[in-house]
This record gives structure tokens, C-alpha cells and sequence, in this order.
């Protein structure tokens, strides 16, 4: 009914690139915004669920859009092989790299499950302001190397911060930001209790450099060059 | 007061094409668009039924914006026609076809209405992620096809996928992603009871097919060739 | 401290046209702005107030930019001047046209009081579905004659639904669109009591064709002629 | 791994300008989006607090990022540092900048704290008055010398009055707007109690000028030349 899928349909969601990354880099890019996705919709707050998945999916399209294309669903995967717009070949791959990222998400979210006994409030904070730093983090440094346009870049920043501090938030405050931090801890307001710097200092850091490098280290050639 | 309509006019809400599709396909996106709207309106959560409409309205002038201008509503047309951006004699199938598709929402409505003590839960929840998922993919092909610029992408498949959830959501969870219910069905975690696989997995990707081959048929002759 | 200001700078909030509007037009438009702006603080539902009230400043900006600038508000009017973007003696003029817009929503709200008890609810149902309408579709009309690219389209004209619907929902349902309309008038489904087919069909379009005329009223002649 | 930072790589979160502003300039503006955004995460609803402070980062992407990047989050500086598109020497300084703006934020939000006995509620009112106006009119100039894209434009203006109108709302009704408030006054509307009109009038004008002097005065040499 229409052309066979060209190279440059791989990863044709928003403008595509004209040599598109391997296959195996778009993989870990579907594996990655997978994970996301579904960690948004396992730990993000019940009644904000709708708009926090929408809104990482949104995300995710500007920052993996032009490495994989961001199907992140096997839904999408499917509905654009059979238009021909994606080759059934390498959908199995993307299948199998989006189940991967959805296990990893259950995993994490077990592991930081907030109802269950076990799990230490102080450790649980840390933990999730990693999290929602290195996803805030990872968002930033692929719209700058992607060169997107002004609104798109604000947009995805600006909501990429707006997610990080919904999950975040009901376990350490969603800070997400040492110069904040250093405020907070100076007066010792966040939450009138005793806080821990290394929760809102030196993890959110460590998380910035992990986001950042898989950032980078998921950016076509054709990005970092230029 | 104003020249007459021009060809271009008659999908011109955002950038028109050079040759706009035949008034028969331009009638079918009416009505599959009033139909989504009328849906949005009917089935959305009642506290969130304002933002839900809107956002259905913003996502349709993108994923049909280009094929029938996304008028879905007689007020819309009546308005383009006052200022001669549109032609009278069309006017009337696309008041036909706006028509049409709200009847058909309205069918559905009462098919599902979740009030009703006839209405099957688990069947009812199958019902809704085929048309969530459908809603979805419908909008992320048509934006794929209409090779819309980044941030409109982004915009366009995010809030698809937020008003899929919001409506889904209160009979199925408004899961809308295999790869996610893959891992859910394993922990058996969607509301702590037993869960049908048909519901989550064979069924939205039938709706996927479906929404991307309506998306495919509409799409003008330009995109698909191009 | 800079160069004085151009005559492009008078409607410089976004892409301002070559050729600028007369003093007169851009008034009106700064009333109509302020009008809607005002609308919205006054009758939008108290907890979503400063929602729709920063959702009508970013319509406006899409719907009017190109005409006025969309100040439709002293403090920015100053704030342009400061900077030499605007000229001095052009500022009282859009003051005077913003106070007068201020006022007539005063007059108007007013007018449709919903705690006042001599307001009928039939009669106000009726203003709030013209209302709604009027300003839904003079959004869209400027939006189309502006030709805005695909995302300022899409939010233009989404959001201006949304905004409708919130300020009319509470008062008539927030239907404004006579497809939808005419729907629910056969199942009788509107809150499940009579309702009079004038406020949902005749009233909407009448509103339509007197937003669409203020918006062509508005347009440039640059736009109007090309 | 990657090439040294260029010197369009400084402010190059949107499109660089090609002469960047210098060190000095960059830390201002630091300085004043890391202030605001910390203002956003102290004094928004608590309930709010999440979507306010990402839908400040995002004004502040579109308000500074051709100034400094708008990182104001030692995370994003040194992310961008470890992919090498932010200069590590320069880092140091950014770091010190963003210190210094949240705890100009931490000593207004102990000034203004609406829980403690001796504020005076006339008195904070006519703060938060100024506050939201500054805020916003500081936007609206810095995107109209930015000669930011309609959409970009709109979403930059919108966002930001509502921001200020959440911030300022608990205090003041937040208001924002002198035309709006003259038309209170007349009818005393605003919460059915005596105001001052200094408050609603003179103040935020006050405040306007200010916010607009500040950003003509961050604007970079090429923008304001143009």
C-alpha cells in the first residue's frame, strides 16, 4: 500500500537524522525512555498519573525522538510498521529493548516501593532524588546537543523538572537542585527535621554526571560533532 | 468583503497543503475528529472534562490540521465561512460530518456507560484500552506522516497519550502500552487482582493497527509519497 | 539608553508585521484583550482562576500579537516604554483602551452574577454558551488569518476551548458546539432536565458569527489581502 | 571524548548567539533565574509547588537562555561540564551565581512568610503585588528583545502571568494588572474589604519598571542594537 521504509523512517518522529544511529543505540535509547515511562506511571502520584506519563512521553519525543524515534510502546512500534513507516525487522528489537526498560522500572520500583515496612525513609529520599535528578539531568543535556528550538527546548527542560519533582516529591521534596539545597540545609527548613546534605548535594551531583554521560553517550555523531 | 475561498482555504487552519485531499476524505476526518471530541467530552473524568476536551481540540488541529483543517464543530465552520475562509457550499458536509461523528461517540457513551448496572467491568476495560490505544496511535502515525516540527510533535503524541489515560483510566487503569502490561501481568500488580492479558496486550495492538491504517487512509497522497 | 522605538515595534511581541495597524484598530484590539483577560479573572471557578487567566494572556498573544502586541496591561505597556519597545505617546492610548475593556467585563460580570439570586439560570446558560463561543471563535478565526505555524495553531485554538469551557461550564455545561449539542438534545442528556435548543444550537452560532466578524474587524490588511 | 567547549557553547541551551554575553552578565542573569525559581519553590501552594517551579524553569529557559543557558541548577552546569559543552573554569563562577540567587529567595521568603504573627497582611500584599508583576514584566521584556517565535513568545508570556498570579494569588488575590484593578477598586469588589489602592496601582508599575530595567539591562549588546 505505500514504499518500503527508508533509513531515515528509523527514527522519524520529529525531523529525522540523515545517517540514524545503529540499531543497537537505538535500542538502549527505547530501553531508556521505556524505563522512564513506566516509572513514571508506577511512581508518580495516583491522581496526577495521566498528565505525569503524557507529560514524560512528551519528554522523551524531544530528547530520543531523533535517536530512536521514541516509540516507547510496542503499540507505536507496531501502528508504524504497518503503515511502512518503520521495518518489521528491527521491531522485534525495539519490542524486546522496551520490555527490558519496563522490568528495569519494576525492579526500581520495588526496590523504592513507599508502602512497603522495610523500606528507610532517609535511604528511599536519596535514592529519589537521584532519580529525579538524572532524569531531569539526561533531558537537559540531550536537548542542548540536539539543538532543538527555543520553545521545544523550554518545553522539554521546563517539563522534564516539573516530572523529576512530582516523583520525587513525596519522598524527599523533589529539590532536585544543590544550589536550592544549600539554602534549605543552611536554615534546616526542608520539612523543620533534621536532613542529611549528602541526600540533596552530593547524590543529586553524582545522578547529574550519570544522566549527562548517558546523554551523550546516546547522541548521534552527527550532534556531538558539530 | 473579502476575495472568495481559495482551494488552499478549505484546510487552512494551519499550514495547507498545495492540493488539499477531496471533500470525501476531508468529511471522514470530521467525523472520525468530532467523534474524539464528543468521546473526550462524554467519557473524560467530570472534574477534568474542561481540560481534556481542550486538549483533545489542540491535538486534533494537529494530527488533522492538515487534511480537513479540524474544524470538528459547526460554530468553527460557520465562523471561516463568515469570513469567506471557507466555502459555503462545503459547509454543509462538514456540518453532516460533524454530526455524524458525534452520534457515533454518543453510541459508544451508551454502550460503555460505566453507571450502568449491565455493563460488564472486564469487558468494559478491554473496551477502553482498544480505544485509548486507538486514539493514540491515530494521532502519533497522522503526526509522523504530517512531518510536524519537534515541538508540535512532541506536544501532539504527549497529550494524546495524557487524554487516552484520562479517559481509560477509571475502567482499565489506561495501561495503553503492551511493554508496560507485560510487567504488570507478571507481578500481577495492576490493582492487586487477576487481570486478563487479552485486555492489556492482543487488544490495544489491534486498536493500534486500526488507529494507524484509519490515520494511513486519511493521510494525503503528498505525505504518503513523500 | 537605546534607540527610540520603530514603527514595528508597536506590535513587536512576536513577529510584527511591516506594515503596522492604526492607532485605532490596535485599541480595539487592546480592549477586546482586556475584555477577555478581565472575563476570565472575574468568572473562571475561583480554584482555576490563575490557570485560565495566564491560559487567556497566551491566546491572546497568539490571537492578537500581531495586531497590538497584546499588552492588555498597563504594568506591560510601562514596562515596553521603559525600554523605548514602545512609544510614550501611543501608551495612554492603550491605557484608555484597557480600562474601557476592564470595565465593560465588570459590567458584564455583573451582569451574570451566579450567586446573585434575581439571575436566571436558563437566561445565563444562554450568555455563557454565546460567550464561550464568541471568544472560542474569534480565537480561531485570527489564529487562521494570522497563519500561525502548526504548534501555535494547535495551543492557540485548544487552549481558547479550554478557557471557553471553564468559564461556561458551571453555568450551561460548557457544550459550545452545536454538533455536540445536537447529540445530547436528542438523549435529553444534559444534566438529565429539559434544556431549550436555542442555548446549545442558535445562541453558539450566533456568538460564532459575531466573534468571527471582530476577529476579520482586527486582521490586518496584509493578512486579509494575501 | 568530545571537543572543548566553543564560546557559543556558554549560552547555548537555545539557539547561541554568536557573541555571547560576558562572564559577569551570565552570572547576573544566574543569579536572578536561580532567585526566581527559588521563589517559585518557597512561596507557590504547597499542592502546586511541583508544576510551578518546572513551569518556571521553563520561562526562565525562554527569558535567559540566549543570556546564560539558564542553567540555575549547579546539576545542569555540571552535567554540561562533563560532556564538555560548558567550560569547567567558568563553572566555578555559575555555581557562585546560583548560591547567591537562592539565598536572595531564602531572605524574602523569611521576609514575606505568610505564617509568621508579625507580617502584616496590608503590607505583604502589596509585596506579593510587586513581586508577580516584576517576575512577569521581566518576561514579557527579555522575550520581546529575544525576538522569540510566536509560540515560544506566547507560551513565555502566559506561563509567566500565571505563575505570578500563584504566587502572589494567597496574598493578594494577585491581581497583576492596573487596568483589572482599577475596575476592582471602583466597585471595592476585591474580596469584599476595604484595599489600598497603592497596592494594586502604584506599586506594581513600580515594580514593572523594574523588572524591565533588569532585563534590558541583562539583553545582550546584538539584541538590543537590532
Amino acid at each position: 500500500m505505500t514504499t518500503a521504509p527508508s533509513a531515515a523512517d528509523v527514527n522519524a518522529v520529529t525531523t529525522p537524522l540523515a545517517k540514524p544511529p545503529s540499531l543497537a543505540t537505538r535500542c538502549v535509547a527505547e530501553t531508556v525512555g521505556t524505563f522512564l515511562l513506566t516509572v513514571a506511571a508506577l511512581l508518580s502520584p495516583p491522581h496526577l498519573t495521566f498528565a505525569i506519563v503524557g507529560a514524560t512521553l512528551l519528554v522523551m519525543v524531544l530528547a530520543i525522538g531523533k535517536v530512536s524515534g521514541s516509540h516507547i510502546n510496542p503499540a507505536v512500534t507496531v501502528g508504524l510498521v504497518v503503515v511502512r513507516k518503520f521495518p518489521l525487522s528491527e521491531g522485534v528489537a525495539y519490542f524486546a529493548a522496551q520490555v527490558v526498560g519496563a522490568f528495569l522500572a519494576l525492579g526500581l520500583g520495588q526496590l523504592l516501593d513507599r508502602r512497603l515496612p522495610e523500606t528507610d525513609p532517609a535511604v528511599n529520599a536519596t535514592w529519589f532524588e537521584m532519580l529525579g535528578t538524572a532524569l531531569f539531568v539526561f533531558v537537559v543535556v540531550r536537548v542542548v546537543l540536539a539543538k532543538l528550538p527555543e520553545a521545544a527546548s523550554a518545553l522539554g527542560i521546563g517539563v522534564a523538572l516539573l516530572i523529576g519533582i512530582a516523583i520525587a516529591g513525596p519522598s524527599s521534596g523533589g529539590v532536585l537542585n544543590p544550589a536550592i539545597a544549600t539554602v534549605l540545609l543552611t536554615g534546616d527548613l526542608l520539612r523543620g527535621q533534621p536532613i542529611q546534605p549528602f541526600t540533596y548535594l552530593l547524590a543529586p551531583l553524582i545522578a547529574a554526571v550519570t544522566g549527562a554521560l548517558l546523554a551523550f553517550y546516546l547522541s548521534p555523531e552527527a550532534e556531538v560533532a558539530a
